[in-house]
């Protein structure tokens, strides 16, 4: 199986024919078709082919029972309407890097695995890197076990429903300390790459983000009869506070995004009673995002005592900044940078994405690539990287398993 | 059945726990229930009860046939989480108002009738006024054939699913030709009564009034890793509308209103793809509401190309001015004010709201009554009228019935 072959028996599954988007959900049908790949190419390579308790798939080469494992891999669901690249690019790219190592004659001194994590978009059920967070212990089973989806379906049932035990849930101490380094290749979600003019880069940290809920409650009333005066909108509130979160975020250098919003009663002729929005912000450290936050924050408190609004604000979620291991990209940036070429050094980007290698980072060394994406779209099905930088991505991997696990 | 046991028997109808608002949408439970309490009001009063081709409910005292009718009534179906008083007052008002006549002793000389007009709130369909629009034929037999609810459910199925015939739909001459005279009570929906200290008004005009819908497209996008330099954001054209929207309306002292928007896709962590806002605005004038519209549409153009987004706006609906008839309005100022006291003059208002009465008076003479609304809250479960202003409106009501059908 070739990059190519194992790509083009991936890009129907799951893919919408109104969007062209992807839809592969997790314990869906599109991502058990999905799975069901993993373990044939696991299979078709010799590989020893394992699920673990929370639903993860591993496919190894050697005994993982020996240690100080070298891991490589990633995912294969998606965000609704997610493109073909986030994800799949990276377990493509580990099994075609393990044929090229074979090819190259290169024999592992370490064993080596490749894992598909489940569900780390997070689409049905609403949490990011479900599998991964288990097994690091960063979700609690009871907590697992009370994620719902939109139809109202759990995530044990969903998992029952898929064929996985979901009674065996739960942190997965003695699988981690098996490995001794995860590498996730990953498609760039940004323009570094694009911009520095490199195919490949390593992943320096990923910027601590979080999430806040916006309530503005204001009064429901008629649109046509009431006068502005008596008037307590909350979209005019909202609307402000949107522009806001831009000014600050141009301030910190950081990005601020309202992208989700619900709006009671939502009737056109209706001043709307209540206009939650949703604040998603990241920065590269952590004072900047304070900055960024506090600023929106005592704006939008300013806007909505101007419009007799009432204003309640929620952190839904936060993750501080996760610094890879600093080692193991150092270990990468020789690899990829002086052993190839003594003029060529490896650009180390910051990234505002959160992965299962920054899940993982808080358990054992993890690094990270990243493959150029010359739109720097992700999360669409306009995201796209050119074949030559994919093949670059390969060889990048295969030049990291070999240096880590074959020297 | 006094004003208040008629009242109390209507409360409990449609009314949710959870809001404390009315849910009566046309030819649901609600509705029929509604429907069930006027047809029993119309028979406890030995009044002629019928219901027309387009699901209008009539009691008539004397025999319409004779024509030259003076009509009363209003309708008893709701906006989502509305009032307990929007249509409703009208409705048990125009009961009320009879039992004060016939209290009185007074002898009408002309047909008098109560009209329960059908999904006058469009809260089920769409579109506002079905019944009397249907009647006046101002909606055709094919375009209401064609109205869906949120449930795919058509008028016409819904119609029969709740015991009306849906062949028979269509305009009604013969119907309207008989009345001479429609006269609609209702709560105020802006505080113009209270601020004038009246408990009782007249209408002047309903505002000409108009929705359109403004389609900012950008592009989707990771909110954690794109660039803001990278971004075509729709949310932040929307939000620079949203508030030139109400820098306009009060430059042209009129009302302009972002109550209804749709996102895709609606994420957390997405920058928009598509962000849809209707802009509802009514004005005193068509200057002036033009002045509105235009004055938003520029500065929208103008917001959407300094973000890269695209702009495509439509108008949906539009209602030109409607003034009610002069003699009728007269009429009623004089019965209302100095043929009860020489000092007393009855305001007359604009309202920014479309009625049934509005449609009507493009067929027949209407006019209007307004009843004071202390805090101007309409379409909210939070309107309200006093008991003492409801009575002043009966009152006023049984006066304009005696002066126009018993002299």
């Amino acid at each position: 199986m070739t990059f190519h072959s194992m790509w083009a028996e991936l890009l129907p599954i799951g893919r919408s024919s109104a969007s062209g988007g992807y839809r592969r959900f997790a314990w869906t049908g599109a991502d058990l078709d999905c799975r069901a790949w993993f373990k044939e190419q696991a299979e078709t390579r010799g590989l020893t082919y394992e699920t673990d308790r929370n639903g993860n798939q591993w496919a190894w080469l050697g005994d993982p029972a020996r240690g100080d494992a070298v891991v490589t891999g990633s995912h294969l669901d998606s965000v609704p309407d997610g493109g073909a690249f986030d994800g799949p690019l990276g377990v493509v790219s580990s099994f075609a890097a393990l044929d090229e190592l074979r090819g190259r004659g290169a024999e592992p001194t370490r064993p080596l695995g490749i894992v598909n994590f489940g569900d780390e978009e997070g689409a049905r059920f609403g949490l990011a890197c479900v599998g991964s967070r288990l097994t690091a212990g960063q979700l609690t089973v009871a907590d697992a076990r009370r994620l719902t989806d939109g139809d109202g379906t759990t995530l044990p049932r969903a998992m029952e429903a898929a064929g996985h035990d979901p009674e065996a849930i739960g942190p997965d101490p003695e699988r981690l300390a098996r490995i001794g380094a995860f590498v996730e290749l990953h498609v760039e979600q940004g323009r570094a790459l694009d911009l520095s003019g490199d195919r490949v880069g390593i992943a320096g940290a990923i910027w601590p983000h979080g999430r806040w809920r916006f309530d503005f409650a204001g009064e429901a009333n008629h649109a046509g009869t009431t006068r502005l005066a008596d008037r307590r909108d909350p979209m005019l509130a909202y609307a402000e506070t949107v522009l806001a979160a831009r000014r600050e975020a141009e301030l910190a250098g950081a990005v601020a995004t309202f992208g989700k919003i619900t709006v009671e009663p939502n009737g056109v002729n209706a001043i709307p009673s209540l206009v939650r929005g949703w604040l998603d912000s990241r920065a590269a450290d952590q004072d900047r995002l304070d900055a960024v936050v506090t600023g929106v924050r005592e704006a939008a408190e300013e806007y909505a005592a101007a419009h007799g609004v009432d204003l309640a604000v929620a952190r839904e979620s936060f993750t501080p900044v996760v610094e890879f291991d600093h080692a193991l990209r150092d270990e990468l940036a020789r690899i990829l940078g002086k052993d190839r070429d003594p003029q060529l050094t490896v650009p180390v980007l910051g990234t505002g994405a959160g992965h299962d290698a920054g899940i993982l980072s808080g358990s054992i060394p993890t690094a990270m690539l990243f493959v150029r994406n010359p739109t720097g779209v992700s999360h669409s099905p306009a995201e796209f990287a050119a074949e030559d930088d994919c093949v670059a991505g390969v060889l990048a991997l295969a030049d990291v398993l070999e240096g880590l696990a074959c020297r």
